[in-house]
């Protein structure tokens, strides 16, 4: 059989690496590729590496979203000179032991794209997803040479961000090779920066903002928006990555479903082509998983190639969705177990799901 | 395709045909034979009934394990005047509230089979398993008209049931048809009445015996069966049903494996000589389902006919065991829940758990 295993990441639990691992372990004997997924978020600079035999991997000391200094990797490939960013490496939720986005700060973000711009990059990929700031990439900005200042025309602080304090903004120090960079931001999100589909309304709460101070950093987010003389808030991603989206949009970057670029990297398409099965899956296998998110996608993509699919989930209700060629859905909880129990030996259970189903699949055509 | 069905109960949850409707549920469309498991406990007169059309149930009052009287079954087929008794109606476990194996009396199996010796059986056959009673059959054998008798020669009470008071037995008060009739008990237990691995040590405990009150029921047993001419403590089956088939034995019962019964019966070769799958299952598959339980015996037959196995079990960590021809094991359960909701969710759960394959199974040849 020839199988091409595409996992999503089991938040909190497995990457889309070890997942792949995971299944693959029960593939043995059989012709398996296995593709790192991401949608921009965690993962995104792993699945890159995966698909560039020249990608290098730069790790270099930044500030990171708290303030604390942090050696950091990105993507550098030195043939083409394209750098790859993951914004979760330097500005990721799961950095932090205490969440506070009036605080926190993308400026290492921007301490990446100035160690790619001093490396010679022509070209700079952005995965947005998975960030602990809403700072609407200020910090960013501020890395590159840009000056935040206050009504009495002093300078703003990078931490906390203060961006309700800004009253204009001084470009003159911008990196000037930041003009010259053909930018691209890669995000599964489309929302704008402000309103009720913005920033603070749809990601605040899980980034520690209370429910009752998101209208009031919605309205920030728009006195910091109006500071700019292009107007960027409403573009699709603005508000991806607690507005880092709308920095780059500033910078005049393009934006790219992240998905699509790890397919379009991945060459998943050709793999499908001779494929007879497509494994995938997530943590958690439910309606949201329908609206958007990468395995459905996968599935999907697969269906047109006429491969079938088996999703693989922490847990799901749902059976199978023919319609988009997934043809089963298996949990891997295989007995009574606490959430805990089922993180902790996510690894196995995975493994042990695709075993059961392995021997079927031996027997289809 | 073309399925055998054959799920053995989920114990506390659900029978054999209620596990078999939930699987059917799943696989509409194909042709699929659906047969009730059992191995002489609960759910071998439903087993009995499903195979024999003209098999009759017949249903009256009789004095239970605790004394207390209810309408039970038993089966008759008139054309052969073969009865069939399960002793679960009447002397079942789950009858009682609290149990107390110093107590309780077989002697509801015994009213059953006057009832049918009433009705001219010319064979009995009768079901253990599952049984609340630690008697000895003592019970059974009062109700067919055997008097045991204390050292001064008064008769000693049904229940309680008084054991170790018995000195002598009168056996001229035996049902006249008691010696014509021939007798069968099915049962998976192969255990003497006495001994390690006799009634009370075995499965005194599950019956309410205290660990510190083995040895003497042991003892007591011992002395029990001292009392008859015919040794029988030592036969298979002298220790099913809390001694029920040591009282059987007595009268000349062959012992029958309850599960080989039920395939005989429902002429499940026949079926499987035509079938491309069977799928069977239980509450729990793990280490003691190898040691001659239904689904694992029923995977071999069916193995020998080269039809692969699908196992559907509650919960499991086994993934498949090629050896007996089952190449996969599912476990029912889809995601983090406790075993309450596991039991109360079991018939949904499980024909989920089927739908997810169906397809599959669909496209293997």
């Amino acid at each position: 059989m020839r199988i091409v295993v595409a996992m999503d990441s089991f938040k909190g639990s497995l990457s889309s690496v070890e997942a792949n691992q995971a299944v693959c372990r029960a593939l043995e004997g059989h012709e398996v590729t296995a593709i790192p997924i991401a949608d921009g978020g965690e993962g995104f600079l792993d699945a890159w590496l995966a698909a560039h035999a020249d990608g290098t991997i730069i790790e270099e000391s930044v500030m990171c979203l708290d303030g604390t200094r942090r050696v950091a990797r990105f993507g550098f490939e030195p043939s083409t000179k394209h750098a790859v960013i993951e914004v979760a490496e330097t500005t990721g939720l799961t950095l932090l032991s205490h969440v506070d986005p009036w605080r926190y700060s993308s400026v290492g973000v921007g301490h990446q794209i100035v160690q790619a711009l001093e490396r010679g990059a022509k070209s700079i990929t952005i995965g947005l997803g998975g960030s602990g700031t809403m700072d609407g990439g200020k910090g960013l900005l501020e890395a590159l040479g840009v000056r935040f200042l206050d009504a009495n025309g002093s300078v703003l602080s990078t931490i906390p961000h203060q961006l309700d304090e800004v009253a204009s903004i001084d470009w003159s120090g911008l990196h000037p090779r930041a003009r010259e960079v053909v930018w691209r931001m890669a995000s599964d999100v489309q929302n704008p920066l402000i309103g009720e589909s913005g920033a603070a309304y749809v990601f605040g709460p899980q980034k520690g903002l209370a429910i009752d101070a998101v209208r009031r950093y919605d309205r920030i987010l728009d006195h910091y928006a109006n500071r700019f003389e292009m107007d960027r808030r409403a573009l699709p991603g603005a508000g991806a990555a607690g507005g880092i989206g709308f920095a780059l949009l500033q910078l005049g970057a393009t934006y790219v479903s992240g998905i699509e670029e790890v397919i379009r990297w991945s060459k998943l398409e050709e793999q499908l082509e001779k494929a007879d099965w497509l494994i995938t899956g997530e943590g958690k296998f439910d309606t949201q998983s329908f609206e958007g998110k990468a395995p459905y996608g996968l599935a999907r993509l697969a269906h047109t190639y006429g491969v079938p699919t088996l999703v693989f989930t922490g847990q799901s209700d749902y059976t199978a969705h023919m319609e988009s060629g997934i043809i089963a859905i298996f949990p891997i909880v295989s007995r009574i177990m606490t959430l805990e129990e089922a993180i902790w030996e996510a690894a196995p259970l995975l493994t042990n799901a695709v075993q059961r189903v392995r021997h079927l699949m031996e027997k289809a055509p």
